[in-house]
């Protein structure tokens, strides 16, 4: 028999522990053995529920109870979340959580402390909600060198471009609905401006490459300033602007991570991820390209992931799973616009075969869509080439002046 | 120190031996020791590898040696595949394979060996190549109910439909271009008739609901009879065909499994999966739609699970992993009519609105696409019902001729 607890009965706290009585039996054979959920930390009371019993206003109670093996930490924010993880692990609990903005700023400080203290702390839940990204990169692919990372990581903004492409809906009405339907927050900033975003790619990041990377070092760019337009000449091009994620060790060591909206080509299998749904695209150098699917948020899917790490730390209690990064440092991170990327721009010319004998001059070669552009405008791919480099070469252009410039993330 | 084995230095063995040799460090410090490649067995004679004294071509070399831990069986059948994993197992090693004709075959009772000698019994390559799908189901999803599984899991196949679909290359000409790229064999029954995909179909099912499922108990078709109208209908329909393979548990208790070309509508993630790439959608009760996508076969992306599944091993010497299921039952499997699934039927009318009427009056409703048909022809996609119930109905109907019938996977 162990016992469990949850810190926190919110949407995803209540999810935990409904999926737990819902699904005990098979949780309790997949565990090995008998499980108790002991203690239900919340602030508030909940009389009326069948496991009323359980809860508890005491943080102390769950540290000091020796029969706790297991402590779910769903409560979200650094504070008291990092203190009381940080306990807990000091006092040889295991911690499991979905808590993103937690393991994107202490998680290398907390495994270290998991590790000193030979017991687990998990984040199944922190990246994809219910989808498995975080065990199959650290495991399954574990004989692979990731060389790229690229992800639709958060529900609502994916939610909102979709409205803009498939229904042209404008940014700010698309908004609106994802927020009547429950989607968005009544204040979406950390949504919208790419910040929950952020700190998944830092969790990943930091788990495929080993250091920690720290969202304040990371260049991250909300959906804000993409229009109908820029929507309309992305699909001239075949594809569609997301909201991606990206990492890639490059060359020298450094690393690329950044946050912004992109070009995804048609090809990409991120271009036809629609609606909440989000996916993690994972390249290594064996596998080749290799994507996860799925609700990336929602009570249901992130329960299933944080009870699913319940069950494994169950299993380990005596034996540390693979989870470890070590801390970061500051010049780790590259500048973003270091990093080698095509550009897909929107502009506006006035003379149209001027321009693009302009640009033939300047870059080289330029692409331009099969597709229709909307009037008075053009659209054109740059070679692969560094940002800064492309970003100077734009600044010369003199017979046209781009509107919005976008990566190209194939 | 653990000593590891390769039985099989085909294009799987090599691969495994070559990434071993490529990523030892960081292979050796996921698995958390030093490992040795003690034997390599294969029939052949390798003079020119860098790791020719290893080779052997006796297997009691690798029966007989206390040091192998862990071995690889990458020689593909039933013989002596299943003797040689029988004896290693009984021997107290644990054994990692990519071999799904011998899992589909015997993994009820080789998981059952595993389990009574304490060793492990692991097979992730054997579905979705270098794709995580195994260990994903097994355990991210174990607080889930999983509801249904459907899969694109045959490479080959896969890439034909999609020459058929985007070029509209006929089928006989798509699979003399597979085999001239090298995906598809000089014989290609075992891919183009559906077994491959049986066989892993097989695989998870048995994973997800814990008792086997025999090749020989599941309902095969294959794609040869698939036209270039029957991809035009689909695409009326937004959709395309696509080889599936589908399991459900039933109501009953008993499980609906299947491998047939289906109809996959467009808002389906399967739908935009193309050429050789596989995807496995697993439905939970909790996580709602999961999908796993990448590359299903291959030398890289497959050795990358088999050594993935070696370095598991190690880290599980003395603790067995989740993995386990029981031996089926000759009733276990439904027959394939009885599941309840939409039909989207192709068909011949002389006299479209007596046709329709007559549909009509048959099944209450039947959808009829928006996009454009082939000359002289209809389609259309009957109600959920029973499939029997629905064919029943088709062979009632007096105005028109059904000349292709799909289920519709959504």
């Amino acid at each position: 028999m162990q016992g469990l607890a949850i810190m926190g009965h919110g949407v995803v706290g209540s999810g935990v522990a409904e999926l737990f009585f819902k699904n005990r039996a098979s949780i309790q054979a997949r565990a090995g053995e008998a499980l108790e959920l002991r203690h239900v930390l919340d602030l508030r009371d909940f009389a009326d529920l069948p496991y009323s019993d359980v809860f508890t206003k005491d943080f102390e109670q769950i540290l000091n109870d020796p029969a706790v093996a297991v402590v779910a930490e769903v409560m979200g924010g650094l504070t008291p979340a990092y203190e009381y993880t940080k306990r807990l692990l000091e006092a040889g609990k295991s911690v499991v959580t979905s808590n993103k903005e937690l393991v994107a700023a202490k998680g290398a400080e907390l495994l270290a402390l998991a590790k000193a203290r030979n017991v687990n702390y998990l984040f199944e839940a922190s990246v994809g909600g219910g989808i498995p990204v975080i065990r199959p990169i650290s495991q399954c692919l574990a004989a692979n060198t990731i060389t790229e990372i690229a992800g639709i990581l958060n529900g609502t903004t994916n939610y909102i471009m979709t409205k803009m492409i498939t229904d042209g809906t404008p940014f700010a009405d698309a908004l609106a609905e994802a927020q009547q339907k429950g989607y968005a927050e009544r204040d979406p900033s950390a949504d919208v401006d790419g910040h929950d975003a952020c700190r998944k790619i830092c969790i990943l990041a930091s788990l495929a490459y080993g250091r920690h990377v720290y969202p304040e070092q990371v260049h991250t760019e909300g959906i804000g300033a993409i229009t109908a337009d820029d929507v309309a000449c992305a699909r001239a091009f075949g594809g569609a602007v997301k909201l991606i994620g990206r990492t890639r060790l490059q060359a020298n060591g450094r690393l690329q991570c950044m946050v912004a909206p992109m070009l995804v080509p048609g090809e990409s299998p991120l271009c036809h991820v629609d609606g909440v749904f989000n996916a993690v695209l994972v390249r290594g150098d064996a596998t080749g390209d290799v994507m996860f699917y799925g609700r990336g948020a929602g009570k249901w899917p992130t329960a299933s992931a944080v009870v699913a790490d319940m069950i494994d730390c169950v299993k380990h209690l005596k034996a540390r799973k693979y989870l470890f990064w070590d801390e970061g440092a500051p010049d780790y991170v590259a500048d973003w616009t270091d990093e080698t990327m095509a550009l897909f721009v929107r502009a506006v010319v006035s003379d149209p075969a001027a321009a693009e004998s302009e640009l033939a001059a300047l870059f080289g070669q330029v692409d331009y869509p099969q597709g229709q552009l909307p009037a008075g405008q053009t659209a054109f791919i740059t070679p692969a080439m560094p940002i800064a480099r492309a970003r100077a070469l734009l600044a010369q252009w003199q017979t046209g002046k781009p509107v919005n410039v976008f990566c190209v993330c194939d």
